[in-house]
């Protein structure tokens, strides 16, 4: 696996993309259309992901709990927006049991085990759980409600790629219920911060925060914040969303509270999800074309170290003194292997966690032992040093911290030298195709010349950032007067 | 909520049962038949299962995985036992899009989105996961595969029961394959001791370990593992099996390796699973009529603190104090909730932590402050003490170890009073209506007398004890030679 050559990122980046994925044993097609395998090693990142959520989301008072797979039909047409956005890729259950076929020919649906009403395979979970929540939710004593829950979910989409767009995904979907307008607001906003604070601060990702066009949005939201984030080909790639509903579904549902004065009123909703798109997001950000570059964060092998030796005594010796070292970062944290496999060259290993972006790859031979020293090599520059083995630990330690640092400000970097700022549409079509990367522009706020834009260029507006300063422009497209650029890129 | 009491388990054990369940927050039924919802407090009694569950695993040696949720119709048809047993209950995908009607009468499933091939929905992944090792192993170097996932199934059961019997249902599946029919049936047996350990250590159930008879087999194994568990009413309860599944599987799918010597050889396989029927288990095994009971190792809140005052200033008092004292206990990894909600009464608050199973319950007010004490009770014993604040969080230490094998033994010496040995069968046939229990009998080991048993009875071959001495004997229905009793009971 490990001797495969990727193709570059310059030659077919999306080619790049697929090969990595699977060369680097994240994950796979599977027989079902549309469906990935996620790997051993891809999943051992996803849960490292979803650990780390899994506690911002307990740190600010949530609770998880499980909702049922299937969604009866007539619950999903409950909310007229969220039909219309979801009904197209759907998939549906219509029988319960299958039967041999009264002429020979084998295993069939059994036509008298057809169900009264259809269920879909959740797309998502508003609907079932709004329909629950009215149960739990009588006076403002039951609010807030903070719920979570981490399941797959189902969008039959026709074009997919592994992580990024698959017919099953698996995600984390919060639903919460509020007393008030303000208290929904002010939850949906605190959800894209904690998706900002996780895609920086763990995977290394630096995310622009905003609100989505009215286009964009979620459908049945009043408000969806996002997380936009840039792949290196300068593409965007929406990496969480955040939605502010109103009391859309309240109302759908009929889920009213008495308030402190006891008259009824509709309660208030959020809903926030990141999924294994986050996973694309990760290589996609960082990768090269060796192979995958992990955030030692969520590296599941912090620290790999590959012993140099001819015959077993030369790796008894070498292994007395990896043992003592292992035990040793073990004890501050950090996760080792120690690869003593005598079955493969040190060159395989070497090119093995390239591919699989182990932050840190040591290399230990009986030179070094006799010197005191060891091989120190880092992935994500691809530099090597030989250090002194004394003390080597607190050394790690301390790279890890500089590694995971390293990639999140080259990261940064690249985004900037690709942030631009656009006023003439000519240019903006233009300069779209030649240097693809994320464009600051003017634009009137009308679906209109949204869907021009998109039509002209294949470009989106991402998202109207939160920290987009006021300024007097007039729409590039239109001349109509604006009041504040929003970021407009070709997307994922 | 918990002001509600609960129907007494003489009075109606399976009405006690569902209304526990509602009450102590753990589980409700769905719009959707068949499946329930696992409240937040169920849920994480159930994220503390899965973490040690997944601990052991890991420990092991085992990865996870994560496999697609459709199984394609032909894929569940390749293994003909296994299609027999699962046919029945199938969920199946046949459409994957909705539509508006044509005639407006509202939204219909799109007649045009017919699947060529239809879908079921996993009720257990062997097919889906085998047609994928196919792909992984070529040699005895890509062997032994321990892959285990965590995921959602579906069985579309006739009659269902919140946690013990439910349509959809959440487990983990472990799926391995290996070299040699030696190796596979040591991984099977390894796994059910790690149920049996679980069960044991953790949830306090005490388990019999043995393996099924033919007819109690899982559809396509050669053997299964089972742990069965005694519930209050003196039924069994089926907690975890372990199947050794030959090569039925990759010769179905035709997964061969080829061996040290070059020569293509079949692969063999196990799986392995527990569900949130565990969950089921630890409710029946333990609780009692006030409530639920949980041994300290799962319980999600392990020690709440009521405070008994009148005004704010009493409640800083107490506060200031309780305030070290939960501080100190979390220091040593105990989960504490000071309940310091002002608008219930402690009566109340008294009811909710019995009818939720915290293992110990704490109590202090202004006397409490002067005498320097605390009231310290117990769930499982129901009795209280008054004792020395000073010190208290190590005695609180000691008693939750004290009340994790105090709850254990009291299962097992229920169990040990109830396990019976029976040679008649006119007796047996009282006595199982009688005195529900385990029944250790002779049995000439043909599928016949066993489905006789079942219909007269309607007990089941639980299993045959691993630990079950050789004895000759006759059996009880045909007097047959027997040269081992095996263990009936009724079931959930």
């Amino acid at each position: 696996m490990a001797k495969k050559f990727l193709t570059s990122r310059e030659e077919n980046y999306s080619q790049w993309y697929n090969e990595l994925v699977v060369q680097a044993g994240l994950a796979e097609q599977s027989a079902v259309r549309g469906c990935m395998i996620i790997k051993p090693y891809g999943y051992a990142i996803w849960e490292k992901m979803q650990q780390q959520l899994d506690k911002m989301f307990k740190e600010t008072g949530h609770e998880n709990a499980y909702f049922p797979l299937l969604i009866p039909k007539s619950f999903l047409c409950k909310e007229a927006e969220h039909v219309e956005g979801f009904a197209k890729e759907c998939a549906v259950v219509t029988h319960y049991r299958l039967k041999n076929a009264e002429d020979g020919s084998g295993i069939i649906v059994d036509p008298d085990a057809k169900l009264e009403e259809e269920f879909v395979i959740r797309p998502t979970s508003e609907t079932i759980i709004w329909n629950t929540y009215k149960n739990w939710i009588q006076s403002y004593r039951d609010l807030p409600i903070l719920c979570n829950q981490w399941a797959n979910v189902m969008r039959w989409e026709m074009r997919t790629r592994m992580f990024l767009r698959t017919a099953e995904f698996l995600w984390q979907e919060g639903h919460t219920a509020h007393a008030t307008k303000q208290e929904a607001i002010e939850e949906a906003d605190k959800m894209v911060n904690i998706y900002a604070d996780f895609a920086q601060q763990w995977m290394g990702v630096p995310v622009i925060m905003g609100s989505k066009s009215d286009n964009e949005r979620f459908a049945g939201a009043l408000e969806t914040f996002t997380i936009e984030a840039m792949m290196q080909d300068g593409k965007a790639l929406q990496s969480g969303t955040s939605h502010f509903l109103g009391q859309n579904f309240a109302k759908a549902f009929d889920v009213k509270f008495a308030n402190k004065e006891g008259k009824e009123e509709y309660v208030w909703a959020t809903s926030w999800g990141v999924s294994t798109r986050l996973m694309g997001a990760l290589i996609m950000a960082h990768s090269d074309d060796k192979g995958l570059v992990l955030p030692p964060k969520l590296a599941p092998i912090q620290v790999a170290i590959v012993p140099i030796f001819k015959g077993q005594e030369q790796l008894d010796t070498i292994s007395e003194k990896v043992n003592v070292l292992v035990d040793k970062l073990r004890a501050k944290g950090i996760s080792v292997k120690f690869d003593n496999r005598d079955n493969q060259k040190p060159g395989f290993k070497f090119a093995e966690y390239e591919m699989k972006g182990v932050p840190v790859r040591l290399a230990i031979g009986a030179r070094d032992i006799e010197n005191g020293t060891i091989e120190v090599a880092r992935r994500d520059t691809l530099s090597k040093e030989t250090m002194n083995f004394e003390g080597i630990e607190d050394y790690l330690e301390k790279l890890l911290v500089e590694i995971q640092d390293n990639i999140f400000e080259k990261a940064l970097k690249f985004r900037e030298e690709h942030i631009y700022k656009v006023d003439s549409y000519d240019e903006f079509k233009r300069l779209i195709k030649e240097q693809p990367g994320f464009y600051l522009c003017h634009w009137d706020g009308t679906v209109e010349t949204e869907l021009k834009i998109k039509e002209d260029t294949k470009a989106t507006i991402r998202c109207i950032p939160f920290d987009s300063p006021e300024e007097e422009g007039v729409c590039m497209v239109t001349g109509k007067p604006s009041h504040k650029r929003v970021l407009m890129s070709l997307a994922y």
